[in-house]
């Protein structure tokens, strides 16, 4: 059955590589976990020491802290109905949540412990956050909160998600500017309660190199990288540190088309579009240290539920067999990690996830 | 956190209808569990007098196995990789897997027991089987396979995934049609093996009427049903059995839109374009005795990993408040099954699945 290869060698110089870019501009670095939500991996940063992570859920939280984490961000706007888990995190680790709404924050009246809240900020992704035209609401947030004593204001937190989306360098550079100088506004004009500034996604964090104003760095994704990061120019395909490795089960001469095991609950649904084809993963060739990018490219282009179609060139295609081992670079290496459950490191052994049995 | 709700008097309905449909028709009904994945939810099967499943992966077939299943078929061309899986389950269980290629069966030669095999046939869809138009390859695979005495050649099977594609009743009735004579005439050609012919994707098996020539169906999804589904016309909404049940996290004015806990690793990212929009669940209401359909439709039209956005009416949108709980139907309620790992039934019971811890 297809299972997840991690090639440790990458994964730790892309954790090196974002632990120097961090030094380098003088930040912190909170290390979104929700990419690879595995204790072990984790502890990787930790021997990088980094001493935050950053996570998506409660149920993320539960799991890291159990990993002995204790300067937790869930960065996901604080829900009323997970009040409980926070009181009992609280209890022991240094937990802060995100808020973006005074409505928000009645639901946290009776915190038991002290718990950090970032407010979040939309500068222009439009998924989350208090947009930086409104800072009369963080301002409402600020007064609402200074009420309740458990409740600490610790900064702002960005998540400029739309440099997903735009391709072009130049609007990307704009997004990333715009959003330094929102957050810079803010820190100034919010100046006397001394904010922090979170910020950072993959793409930025792995190009930019102005972060004027910014305290410390919450990317995930480039633990593993993946086609779509490739695509937006963040790493090579070369650092890409996970592959899907997937069993041909059939080959199709009258349509050049391999079928392999692997589909859309190993890959997840995600596609890119790749010189005007929808793809679902990228092929690279077993190698002897565990993988090498063939020229030219050949891709998934269909995936079911268990069923994986491969174009092959006829070349490549001529070369493969039933029962062989095929290897792809995922389009989003969180959605497929999320689904594979468990890692096997390309020395044979099992890392396990927040979602292995 | 989010959770999948199971209305278990919906999917028993479905299950029953089908079991009807069957005995209408004088075919085995034999369900593809790969949608629930579940052992319990199986056994209400049972409860209908089938007796035989439909799996997508040994993975399966070892758990449904372990849960008292002992006639198996494997509807998933066989890899050598899982010969060891094959020669275990085969020692308890009557199992049969699909074969599409000669190259696949050296890999067999060394059975323990005895299994059967069906030969997947390709009418049009073009992801896995034998076209019809090449019945030279059947004749080999046959030939062949005579030779090992442990394997045995059950029949046909036909899985006319192009139904999926097509919304134009005119075209998926063609396909249908297609089909069925493709099956009948191998039937006939093939006469001195009496073979079975082993029918059915979901849309057909819920609406058509006309089951010539075939003697079991294999549906899987009619279970639950889903949006991709009723848009097809093989449902109605209100008998759509799953709803995702996530937690409203933001509200913002200025846009008109719902942030919910409910994202790709909930749903997954298979989309339904509705109206001209790309749409990943529908809103449905929470009711006394579970949900029901409000009009006019909302659609969750976002989602990033765990986030979800929702479009809502203004009327909608002001009834709303962070903390409250909304049901969405999946667009793809076997991708959702897998992601959720397991079913909260409206009774509040604990429904496990194959990924449950």
């Amino acid at each position: 059955m297809p299972e997840l290869l991690l090639d440790k060698h990458k994964c730790l110089r892309n954790i090196e590589r974002m632990v120097r870019r961090a030094e380098q501009h003088q930040l912190s670095l909170r290390p979104h976990c929700k990419t690879h939500q595995s204790a072990e991996i984790s502890s990787w940063f930790r021997d990088f020491g980094v001493s935050g992570i950053t996570l998506a859920s409660f149920q993320m939280a539960g799991y890291f802290a159990k990993a002995g984490w204790d300067d937790i961000l869930i960065a996901f706007p604080f829900q009323p109905g997970e009040l409980e888990p926070l009181q009992v995190l609280s209890e022991k680790c240094a937990i802060s949540i995100l808020v973006d709404s005074p409505a928000a924050l009645p639901f946290l009246n009776h915190l038991r412990n002290p718990v950090g809240f970032y407010i979040d900020i939309d500068t222009g992704y439009g998924r989350t956050g208090v947009r930086t035209e409104n800072p009369e609401l963080i301002e409402q947030i600020l007064v609402k909160a200074g009420r309740n004593p458990q409740l600490h204001f610790k900064g702002f937190y960005c998540h400029a998600g739309h440099s997903y989306k735009i391709l072009r360098q130049e609007e990307r550079e704009a997004i990333h500017q715009k959003a330094l100088s929102d957050l810079e506004g803010l820190k100034k004009q919010f100046n006397e309660h001394g904010p922090r500034i979170l910020y950072g996604d993959t793409p930025n964090c792995s190009i930019q190199n102005d972060f004027r104003g910014i305290d410390e760095l919450t990317p995930g994704n480039f633990v593993f990288y993946d086609l779509v990061q490739y695509a937006l120019g963040a790493c090579s395909l070369e650092e890409i540190a996970v592959a899907m490795a997937c069993p041909v089960a059939g080959k199709y001469n009258h349509r050049g088309q391999i079928l392999i095991h692997g589909g859309a609950v190993h890959f997840s649904k995600e596609s890119l579009t790749l010189t005007g084809r929808t793809v679902y993963g990228q092929l690279v060739q077993q190698s002897q240290g565990g993988w090498i990018i063939p020229e030219p490219a050949a891709w998934l282009t269909h995936v079911s539920q268990e069923h994986g179609v491969l174009e092959a060139s006829e070349e490549v295609f001529s070369q493969l067999s039933i029962g062989d081992t095929l290897l792809f670079l995922p389009v989003h290496s969180c959605l497929t990690a999320n689904l594979a459950r468990e890692y096997r490191s390309l020395e044979g052994d099992r890392i396990t996830n927040i979602h292995s049995i």
